[in-house]
């Protein structure tokens, strides 16, 4: 089969790879309807996590099963599924709890830009949907997989509720996404910390009512402005660094909460900060297994369309162009077609 | 009046000071019932946090109201009332939140180690009970100044729930009124991280149903090996160092809330610690204003005697023993009487 494999920061290339099997009884073996690139691919792709060996790539993907373990019940061949960029067992007190992304079992899924994939604890990570579905609902249904689940995650962590002011730090996909999050679950007001127009223009059409383009201490006292000094009642942080740390927490207010999503990269929180402020702080790598069959619902009824968050669709072949476009921020978020 | 003064580390004198008076309309003059030293004042105490000057020291009181401010409505001179450490107006957007440290016009109260306090935004702060209370009650009335609504709002901040597994870090006054907290909270299991026998008594007696002598990496083991390697479901940090913040979050299972209350000294949490472990942090100086009607309730009921963590009582002329005996572990909390 074709694959993406990672050589080097900045070098991306399409091979030929030996096709996966079943290893363990608990495996599947899906052919992929759909891949993409995600954010947290382009840390490697940068450098800024080390490459130390070619690397299979890519988290995100659905796909119709081909073949399936001796243990595995819940899922069929024929059946297409979607799955969590974390394998788990959906069993273990973690996951029963809502949190696969600690299982116990848990296997961090990669090599998903590819045509052909192993999935292991395939009954606990994949969830089928009841017909083949649309094509034209791929992309949507794709970002279940991670990006929507994540942005999901971040307003469920921050604490969304019907009626409360919310803001969003971070212009990517999982940001944009969060703002359609909040929006779902009846935020009134939503504020976009974005600078860049077509993504306010998208954010807007997610359900942003306000825009704050302004960053650090500038963008905190905007937040403080459309709040009546208060600050707002969640923030979504949906970027990972230490400055858009600092910013989600400035921007919240007593009591509020912060949602983290963003793989933190060099962010350093003091007890005073969080003493001084009284925020609420939850996130980490969003358990969107355990989201997957609402978010599966809603997109199937229409009532969510978060695959309007790519931009750009490519052949699995132009994958190197994928990862150029989003570094670049020329395209939020590449689909690719196996 | 007869009042405290911190000179400098160590040397905490009862001196002759002016009587209060009321200076602005809000405000209401108390002659003191009782007061006590707090953990807290123990960092100045120690030179942990620097004294420039001679200062009147302590946070903690309960009385009868001598005077009222012309714009005072709800409290009037003859009614017992206690109130929080810090004053609050109760009505700002932040009180309103339950979050009346945060208070927009917060004032921190000082000088409450002496025989008459002026309070300010009396009629946000005060809380009068109907009656006077009986003497023997004093105690117990007192710590809701503080130290039971600290305990209280760490395990609030925490999540406690009934039938949860709580462990609690820290074996100070706050510490084990956490334990009386989450005992009243309904959890069925309360894990006390202590080392001093005599403290370990009085926790029991308050509702821990084991004892965790280790710490550090030790104590984090201890606690997994006690949930069957999935960690409480909410820890409360009663200390405020580095080391007592991270075995709390050390210890806490992936969904599970960190209440914390210690005022932080040198804590330092990264981003990492969070996303890996998945915990929920929330705490901040405790807004026991919130907690004081139905504190007082569960108090005047018997259904609560905080008043236990008392092990000292003394006259106020001999506060610098209660300061000592604190200091030196011979006391968890000493009781003033004016």
């Amino acid at each position: 089969m074709r694959g993406a494999v990672l050589h080097a920061p900045g070098d991306v290339r399409i091979e030929q790879l030996d096709d996966p099997t079943i290893v363990e009884p608990t495996d599947a073996v899906i052919r992929m309807s759909a891949t993409c690139v995600c954010g947290s691919d382009l840390w490697p792709y940068r450098g800024i996590n080390e490459v130390t060996e070619p690397t299979p790539i890519g988290h995100e993907y659905c796909g119709v099963v081909e073949e399936v373990g001796s243990e595995v019940t819940r899922v069929r061949p024929g059946q297409f599924v979607i799955g969590s960029f974390i394998a788990s067992d959906n069993t273990c007190p973690h996951c029963q709890a809502g949190y696969q992304t600690q299982c116990r079992h848990r296997v961090p899924m990669t090599g998903c830009q590819a045509e052909l994939l192993r999935v292991p604890l395939a009954d606990g990570t994949l969830v089928a949907t009841s017909d083949q579905p649309d094509p034209e609902l791929l992309p949507s249904l794709l970002t279940l997989s991670d990006v929507m689940g994540t942005g999901w995650f971040a307003a469920v962590a921050a604490g969304v509720r019907p009626g409360m002011t919310v803001a969003v730090v971070g212009d990517g996909a999982v940001g944009l996404l969060g703002i359609l999050s909040a929006a779902q679950m009846g935020a009134e007001r939503i504020i976009a910390m974005i600078r860049h127009e077509p993504r306010q223009a998208l954010a807007k059409e997610f359900g942003a009512t306000d825009i704050v383009a302004e960053r650090g201490d500038e963008g905190v006292a905007r937040i403080k402005d459309l709040t009546d000094g208060v600050g707002a009642d969640a923030v979504l942080e949906c970027v990972g660094t230490d400055d858009a740390m600092h910013q989600a927490i400035r921007s919240t207010r007593a009591g509020g909460g912060v949602g983290f999503v963003g793989v933190p990269h060099g962010v350093a929180i003091t007890g005073r900060d969080l003493f001084s402020t009284m925020v609420r702080l939850h996130g980490g790598p969003a358990p969107v297994r355990r989201f997957l069959p609402d978010l599966i619902d809603q997109t199937l009824r229409g009532e969510i369309e978060p695959g309007r968050v790519f931009d750009l669709t490519l052949p699995l072949d132009q994958v190197a162009e994928g990862y150029s476009a989003m570094d670049e921020r020329r395209a939020i978020k590449a689909f690719l077609q196996p």
